[in-house]
């Protein structure tokens, strides 16, 4: 369900963006240099009055020039009073209750869009989902924005693109045309489910990644892991509604690569730090953000066992963390595949899967390749 | 077509290696670890003795020791004699010349093996077409392995997976049997096409992504860059028959992630050079051996051409190489995508693709997401 995004620039637009940490503030950045009139609100009124004042966001993107016509406040109802879009960017285990105190001040008709990626770890429900719930908004007034999406790179205004999605078409193309300017483009789909998990699982890979570059692995390594994270991402999403494409494109193999090969990424951070084997703990005290990857993976595993879908990495990955996998060993065992698919074994005899695997397989058809590993076929 | 592979290792299998470069080098070593009896053949006699004698290679894989059962020549007679299997790594436009003399010596059951990536530039054909026309081999004689297989990683025995095709199954399960160790697994499959044209045309892929690495743009580009390179890549080969899902896997997706991000990949390096503002003449120059990525665009695009598939990002390489494009403008260009594809456009009508892309539509569907840029919408 993909169209063009409208060309026309809605120039003045009133938005809103709520919080101001590297993200955020990019992205108040980003509506900004399109034309839009923005209104970031800060939680802390210094980080405000700093934005506001000195056009500067030093904590979180030191060095970068803030446009003029950004303004600030730590007011939540002066940051929303007249917005025709809510642009969300908070940890996503706080939107419940940041929504809880924002909603009396957000416009009625108002499209609320989120910049999360995160799962709500006491629900396992996604961050379009808590909007939905918490301001019981109708779902064409409710947008998620991903892809490729490294802060610090697009605050230099390098060339991005990315995807705004929304199950109404108009909705989307709505925020698109808003969110837009001379380095980063804006894409449209209607595959909010497929969209979101891409966000994410992507994260879930890149600690993988993370851990196999630790451990000392290169390129060969890396590159196995991603393409075959980016069938256990497809095969998650997919059983949750999503469609296959969606995590073949911006959202999905986009957003892990870049996330996967940045050293600017939290989450490859906290993987390599595993990596090279310092315990969990001492990894989530170095981290001075939100680390996502890491917390998402107790909830989309328990999501995954709900639906019957094998997560060989992810589950790696919780063994990593819970200290019974050896960083060193994690990479070999990833080069594997020993899920059976239905495809045909040396024998030449058909070799069924789960029920639900059976029922996915066409549409995963795609996404397989490559073959499978030997039985017992472990270094 | 996949299969699960022999977990049955054929102890002392006589095998041979033609071209004693980085990449024979290193399979003749992966093949020696798998309990091979190899002989690899080096056209230089002191190439030969030095591997021979000192278990060394240091023109192309410098303080790498290779195994000691492994034992080289360069007389092609008693390389070949009594091989089952000839696995060949030569250059890709020296191939035809080679098979002429090599073919006498092999034997008439023997499985010839491809482990080259490129397309011959006097005929456009694949190495596997070469070896079929040049030694008149039945197509279940021959095969290819291709994947995310940087060699210099491999000879350091770091964990890798690689793709063994024959449209023979059979074939391809005894190659992958014999090519096959602790660190390096073996999938199979019968896409022969897929798995050779993907090794071919991510060079053309990572070539861009070294331009605008080059000229200084980030990892959300990169990722756009690889993303959408991946849907041209699968376009292409599934206009010459391959199946799409070949491309999504480790002999598409996964060898153009490995090259693209390393340092150690030629195509990328050349790219860098370019995107740094180098002349082809003088990058030429500088690489001491041959860059496939470099060499395949014109074939690659007449090819193209020749069915109808439109490749925009291999095409704005080709306008690097000329010198008619500055390497600055590649990547704003590469993160939109304004070719028709039948999706919606913003007033509602369909809007239809050519012929060839009508009728492809259905298989790539799964590798289109992310929408339409809007018409104009260049920076």
């Amino acid at each position: 369900m993909m169209a063009r995004t409208s060309a026309r620039k809605a120039p003045g637009k009133r938005v809103a963006v709520l919080g101001a940490g590297s993200w955020g503030t990019t992205f108040a950045k980003i509506l900004a240099d399109g034309g839009a009139d923005v209104v970031i609100w800060a939680r802390r009124p210094e980080l405000a009055r700093e934005i506001q004042e000195a056009k500067r966001n030093s904590d979180y993107l030191a060095g970068v020039n803030l446009p003029l016509g950004l303004r600030a406040t730590s007011r939540l109802d002066l940051a929303l009073a007249g917005a025709e879009q809510v642009y969300v960017s908070v940890p996503s285990q706080a939107l419940r209750e940041n929504l809880k105190v924002a909603g009396p001040h957000i416009h009625a008709e108002a499209i609320v869009v989120s910049l999360m990626k995160g799962v709500e770890k006491a629900t396992g429900m996604r961050m379009s989902e808590v909007i939905s719930e918490t301001l019981r908004l109708d779902e064409s007034q409710i947008a998620v924005i991903s892809g490729p999406n490294l802060a610090l790179e697009i605050a230099k205004e390098q060339p991005t693109a990315a995807v705004v999605s929304s199950t109404s078409l108009e909705a989307a193309q709505s925020v698109a045309s808003v969110a837009r300017n001379r380095y980063f483009h804006s894409f449209v789909n209607t595959d909010v489910i497929g969209t979101e998990f891409g966000g994410v699982l992507k994260n879930l890979i890149a600690v993988a990644i993370g851990i196999v570059d630790g451990a000392g692995y290169g390129e060969n390594t890396k590159a196995s892991i991603i393409t075959r994270g980016l069938v256990e991402m497809t095969d998650f999403a997919v059983a949750y509604g999503a469609h296959p494409e969606t995590l073949s494109g911006l959202a999905g193999l986009g957003d892990l690569i870049a996330t996967s090969q940045s050293p600017l990424s939290r989450n490859n951070t906290a993987g390599r730090l595993l990596g090279q084997g310092y315990h969990l703990s001492d990894v989530v005290n170095q981290m001075q953000q939100t680390t996502e990857g890491l917390a998402s993976v107790a909830p989309i595993l328990e999501l995954a066992r709900a639906k019957g879908v094998e997560m060989p990495i992810v589950e790696q990955v919780r063994q990593v963390l819970a200290g019974t996998l050896d960083p060193k060993d994690i990479a070999p065992h990833l080069t594997t595949d020993d899920e059976p698919q239905g495809e045909r074994t040396m024998d030449g005899q058909a070799q069924g899967g789960s029920a639900v695997r059976r029922a996915l397989k066409r549409a995963f058809d795609q996404l397989r390749n490559s073959g499978r590993s030997a039985p017992g076929d472990r270094p």
